[in-house]
């Protein structure tokens, strides 16, 4: 089959390599139709994840057809349209036991694309397929599910459930990249007062106008102000951190109202100053988290049942074999105007109906 | 009256000052019974809350007698014996409705000895008293009862509730001074496996075995691999931080296992480093926090029942005229080994039972 | 002033009384803009609530100006527009501090047309000021705003609440009266998957349907049947009860889930059956309640977000004179269609609107 | 091997059948090591479960050492000493992902000896090893683990923890078998103020004293005057059903406090008279529910800290082959005083510490 072939920094192929083949009762062999790529994938490709090792195939987002399945898979069978999970989960250990999957001690966790080969191919074999695939309904296009594989239950979980968003509240999210839009599209779903989008570019502040921010602030132009202005000086219930840097979880402390909540969703690579003299007696509560996909399901019913428009969220389309050049798009997302890339079958229905 | 008067930085006094007088019909005048001091009242006497001005009478814990009460107080009445709240709340913003008292922006908070005179005095006059003080049944003794003033709902409020211990939870407390012994206590309330207490102190480290940790280490003999040895490499559920350094904050968020908490309650003056690059995937949560007192009576009920062993932190006695000899205890703990100090109708009762 | 004064059972009069004065340093007097009915009024005015004896004024929901308050009123002041809460609160006694207002033990609870005279007058005294009304913002209108006095925290806190509505989840609410109609609107701000309403009365199911329900179904033809189908066998997340009769709490813990809630906000004066035989091993929840209404100031900073639509329930309009002629509209609301009717100012606003 | 079959109604016999073996790749052999009986066992003798057919080996409960493992468990080997689970648990379905394994909707559930061979036998075949068994350490003994199968976990969740029971807390437990004893116990894990037992024989009252009640009544003296004094009229914060009849359920809803929770544990045969038209306004929490285990390792944990003394509910020990004559004890308790009753190598080493 073809894949995308990680070869070292700055290197990958999209490239023939021998089929993938069931290695334990519990894995299931899928058939890709759709992928994406995440920002994750560009760390790896510039070498700044020493675990992920030259031979191997990148890619934990996928939706496809299950071609084949070990003995002890049950929940899936071959025929199945499923939505590959980024998270693994044996199900077993004490992690998966709580669903904390993205912390499994059993083998699981983030492992395609990573250790184990990816989605971005022909086909993936998908371990422990019962607890790290969904099936889809008719419904369900490709196109949308496949923003459920990471960024969609990333900003659900780790943003806005640990953000605890409630009705009324005020939520910033600093950053407007595609989690951070995930996370403005989910908040919705617990009726905040307003949600202000922040972030440095002018297109991707537009953006978040349109998944739903009300008020929208440049990064450069005191955007702690806004915040202040808008609460009468007692800053916003919850803040959502979706950059990664320290100048903006730092800002983050600083918006947060008294008993409010900052739930970090960026990759950091440096560490933060934590104000604790001022916030040691001001009843903050900080999160931080890989995502766990528990609540893949719930979010799969809602975009089943219309509510969460997912692929709002894709800029771009491309056929798998474009692989090469949709990373070139992705990777220059700042010219490109890049949000989400879909790959595979999604290209065709899309262009079809916008026809 | 007589009353312990702050004179700037390093100058206090044991002197007359006149009664306090009810100011408004929402106030209580307090007979002080028996008193203690804080640590908080040492930073004040250093000059580090700049806030707290010449000739403010210091102290907010305190036990004693109601005297006289404003029209409009409902809850006590001249005779009662109460505690007296460190923090007073007007029970009508948006803070006090949701028991943030700590955060009242109506007038309350923290203002005892802070904004408005103390408790260090003969008479006190209590604002808000209906939300700010609690009345006495009998067998509370003044020196126990005088414990949830402050140390005991800031304990277990900011240290156990915050950080969520549970049955079979392995807890770790950092600092064995009187917030961090009053954490151990507390957290025992939730049944946890083991509580792990760390301190330079040898004779703090036996202090919380006496109050119930399971385990103690010396912070100069490497606590973090004792803690990684006793959770196979895991770390703990909850790390309670009763210390107010950086150094011993950035140890809170080393020991603590994917999935815990970090509870901070120590008073910080410097920013600590959150090393984002090691937390964003470890799913954490961090909470810092002024006491709100919310639970103050529950902690009575459970002195009342026998089941908070409150004075067992108080190491020294004293009338309330030897409150300037107190204060120099208290300030050199490291030499007089000071935990809590009692001062008024304590030591009277104490002493009788010892003989 | 007018007021409406109840003469014991069947009979009541829009008459001449003298007007209200302060009684308590925390009594407001306010002059009424907007009231309206509940059907708890109705059953006073059948005798049903021997508690409320002749010569009451009625009426315990309502918007107006504050003209007078007392010495400790902080938060409102003369010439505030308010909004009057159905629940008065001491704000200091042990419900109080846990937000149960409605179940206070220091004077409070529902009094208003209860056991002290009401709001459905010229003017109103509302004793406990500072925590029982909500100053409101110019942007509100009166006809929204006097349904949070009662039937919008009422169905929120006790049914939706209570129920605890997440994303996804299936709801049915079974009656569709002002509180089943609140319960479908609040039920939204938590993004349910479907809402299915049931109720026997078609226009009330148009109704259902206006404000989000997704099905309806006719209490004759089945609904257990539908609800049975609509989940595939499983039953529904969370079932609210809005009737009032056993024959319909009976069905709600059939059409409930293993693991859901039944959230009964109906008003009930027979024992129902309780299934046990069949419900002790189904993991089901069941909540009842009075409204405490600590859901207050968040309805409201919804409401003047535009994100609840409160006045939608509002069928009939009068002047404050025509207070008989409504009661009659209101208690024949099968014939009439009514569903809540307002009186006062709201009137005019809507009228010219409409225009 | 020997096991005990059920025969219909009223028999059953301690006989040969044939060995147990691997049927699917994720089930484990164990041999039995020690056992106990169930209160459900004696209704299954009775007739009362026709789902469970003649032919049936009994028992759902049990301690031994695993001898064989299909291909796909990964947990437990053999050698491995572990505690069967009463509850079986796919690890898949959308109940099991909940942690409610109870109602696994993919072959789990209550099983054993249920719906297919139990553990009051030899050997067992245990499905779905992975999640239904746990790893004991060498210090559990048996005859305290195995209560770990079924009781402790029972009382602990749906008692306990459906209860929400909390520091200072006034507990009602009535029934003080050994799931009402086994509440006590647990229930003291969040320290509550008082623990009220009710039941009307004297040496379970003895029994309840000695596990933690501080207070005990006779059901026939009037519990609901003794808890109405102990509270002031209020009621009990928590009130836990372990009875299974309508008239200890419906005394239940009568002794709780307004804010609190009844929370039914006992198996119930028919319907109870629910008093909503006195409980619609008393903000009640009712839960009802079978176990599902997933607290089985905390409760583990606190057993090997030596915090949960589960022997202490052992009345009777017995060698497996002497099942006839201990089930003939336990059907007779009332004249017996048996509470549980161990069989198997538990016998031994009481014995012998006894000496």
């Amino acid at each position: 089959m073809k894949a995308l072939v990680f070869h070292g920094p700055g290197q990958c192929a999209w490239q023939e390599v021998p089929d993938p083949e069931l290695e334990a009762p519990t894995d299931a062999i899928v058939r890709i139709g759709t992928v994406t790529i995440c920002g994750t994938d560009l760390h790896i490709l510039r070498g700044e994840l020493p675990e992920v090792t030259p031979g191997r195939v990148l890619g934990h987002e996928g939706v496809g057809e299950v071609v084949e399945t070990g003995a002890d898979v049950r929940g899936v069978r071959p025929g199945d349209r499923v939505l590959i999970s980024c998270i693994s989960a044996c199900g077993h250990c004490r992690f998966c036991r709580e669903r904390a999957y993205g912390q499994c001690r059993g083998g699981g966790g983030w492992i395609l694309g990573h250790t184990v080969d990816g989605t971005q191919a022909e086909y993936v074999r998908v371990p422990f397929a019962d607890l790290s695939t969904h099936p889809l309904t008719g419904s369900a296009e490709g196109h949308d599910a496949v923003l459920l594989s990471d960024v969609f239950p990333t900003a659900y979980e780790v943003g806005v459930l640990n953000g605890r968003v409630g009705p009324g509240d005020t939520v910033v999210v600093v950053g407007a990249g595609p989690i951070g839009l995930a996370s403005i599209a989910t908040a919705q779903f617990y009726s905040p007062g307003r949600i202000i989008a922040i972030d440095p570019d002018a297109a991707r502040l537009d953006a978040a106008k349109r998944v739903g921010a009300d008020a929208v602030a440049d990064s450069a132009e005191d955007p702690e102000r806004l915040v202040d202005d808008l609460t009468e000086g007692l800053g916003a219930d919850v803040v959502i951190e979706a950059v990664g840097s320290p100048r903006s979880f730092e800002s983050c402390t600083r918006m947060v109202r008294p008993g409010g909540r900052v739930a970090n969703v960026g990759v950091h690579s440096r560490p933060a100053r934590l104000h604790l003299e001022e916030l040691w007696m001001k009843n903050v509560t900080i999160t931080t988290g890989l995502v766990d996909a528990y609540s893949t399901p719930t979010l799969l019913s809602l975009l089943t049942a219309g509510r969460l428009p997912a692929s709002t969220l894709i800029t771009h389309l491309f056929e798998l074999d474009q692989m090469e050049e949709a990373y070139d798009i992705f990777a220059r997302a700042a010219d490109t105007g890049a949000l989400k890339i879909a790959l595979g079958e999604a290209a065709r229905p899309l262009v079809t109906r916008e026809k």
